[in-house]
């Protein structure tokens, strides 16, 4: 795949521990690159920039190699794989985090290899903004920057988050999240004060109830699919944005058009990582698979 | 309007006292039946039901005759109109009951009149589960009837409600109460255990979400109008339902693709209701700005 189509991601690389309505579930591959780079990966090549620890299977990064996500940009390093400990509500609808260990993240200062930096797309997954300034900086020239960020970042680090917002041309985030950086309520208001800050497209991430997309030409919606389903949100997310990100890059194109599409994808795509534990079900999902949930999606609103 | 297409509608009619991030107000008219009035008569002929005190103003009634609405079943009597007494995050979010005073429907007992029983269309809005069974049964052949319900009826008057259920073609109610109802979190399973209750068709409301239908043909979505001014949410739900079945009486049709239709019209005039306090913008709405706000609904997932 030629560089000008890829996309480099980065964010956490992660053995998250999860407690579910279906059980208890120890060092889960997960983590906001993982996700968004499997999820790309169904779109376009994947440059994966993130690091790990001794504990961390290197099977599972032989996996997303098959699948076309480059992981040489992922840095394997003496010490313990970055860990979230999440419970959930019996119904999913809330969860608590119980514990984040930082682990190998704490000091983690990414070099991205060549083929990284020449990549027409970046996915800059959430993670610390100062990381996602450091790998933005390293890009050679990408053509579309898209962000994701989390409540934490917006209450601890809004400066570092306010120079990532002013470089980048996409900011997906969800609603709480959006209202909370904006310091308004309502949804059109906050959108408008946080494109101000920079990024020309926002993209609010509802869960259950779809994505909203704000950009110069006004408002689009997409539902989420309602899954029969639902085993586990983790990095539904990420997945979102990765799938996004990556159906742009195989587009090559970032207009409205190219973005009204590039969402359905986004949330046929995070439909499936829902409906495994981690990553089992995004790692199994087929082309053929997400084009008949897309098609499902879009004939919920037709 | 023949009696084929016409709408009769049954609910509260209401003084409410609404306390507001933009200010509190005493006695606004308001009640299901009066919102869900004013809004099936943006489309059809509507016999209202219902009943008011002395300190009811005959001029809102009149209002309602000048907008095609039948208030000769609207018993006014002594005593006092109905009230809800409620109070509004600061976000609009959420909402408080602060009172409730039945007053004039404790004892209400409705008889309908004749042109109201031959009405093709019935709107069971929220009301006391057996109000809408006695009035149901006083009509003479329905073609379509639909009903809403509150948490509160299915807390406490669980048979009751389940003999409306039985008896009705189409459910309208939001997402909490769906889930209540069916004892489940997940939708779509919760939608298949109502409609095994009766309902053949399940409309889910999701407030500034939008709205899902549930029917034989399968799940169709339509999202909520992102509002950039939201004043008062009361009523938003009973004009929802009021527009659905009055778009439906004026097709005088109810197959998958009149309840598509129908369901547009239904967040197209639910959102004019947001904009303003109490019926204040739900009286002024035009058809044609019905029309313009129904288009930009569509373009969103278009």
């Amino acid at each position: 795949m030629s560089d000008a189509s890829a996309v480099t991601v980065v964010g956490s690389v992660a053995l998250d521990d999860l407690q579910l309505p279906s059980g208890d579930f120890q060092d889960v591959v997960g983590g906001a690159a993982t996700f968004a780079s499997l999820a790309a990966s169904l779109f376009t090549a994947v440059r994966m920039v993130g690091v790990v620890g001794a504990d961390f299977p290197e099977a599972s990064l032989s996996d997303l190699e098959r699948r076309g996500v480059d992981t040489s940009g992922v840095e394997r390093t003496k010490g313990t794989t970055f860990k979230w400990v999440g419970k959930y509500a019996a119904n999913l609808a809330s969860r608590e985090t119980l514990d984040t260990q930082l682990n190998v993240f704490a000091d983690f200062r990414p070099t991205l290899p060549k083929t990284y930096r020449e990549a027409g797309y970046l996915l800059l997954g959430n993670i610390h903004p100062s990381l996602q300034s450091d790998v933005l900086s390293q890009m050679q020239k990408p053509k579309f920057v898209a962000a994701d960020t989390m409540n934490l970042w917006i209450d601890i680090e809004r400066a570092a988050l306010g120079k990532v917002l002013a470089a980048i041309d996409c900011l997906i985030i969800n609603d709480e999240e959006l209202r909370q950086l904006a310091g308004v309520h309502n949804i059109r208001q906050a959108a408008k004060i946080v494109r101000d800050l920079g990024p020309r497209i926002l993209i609010c991430k509802r869960g259950e109830y779809g994505a909203l997309l704000f950009d110069d030409l006004g408002i689009a919606f997409v539902p989420a699919y309602p899954l029969e389903t639902e085993l586990d949100p983790t990095g539904a997310g990420d997945s979102f944005a990765g799938a996004l990100v990556g159906r742009l890059a195989q587009l090559d194109r970032f207009d409205h058009t190219a973005l009204r599409d590039a969402l359905g994808y986004g949330t046929a795509v995070a439909s499936f990582c829902v409906e495994g534990v981690g990553t089992d079900r995004l790692r199994s999902v087929t082309p053929t698979e997400v084009a008949e949930r897309l098609a499902a999606v879009r004939a919920l609103a037709s």
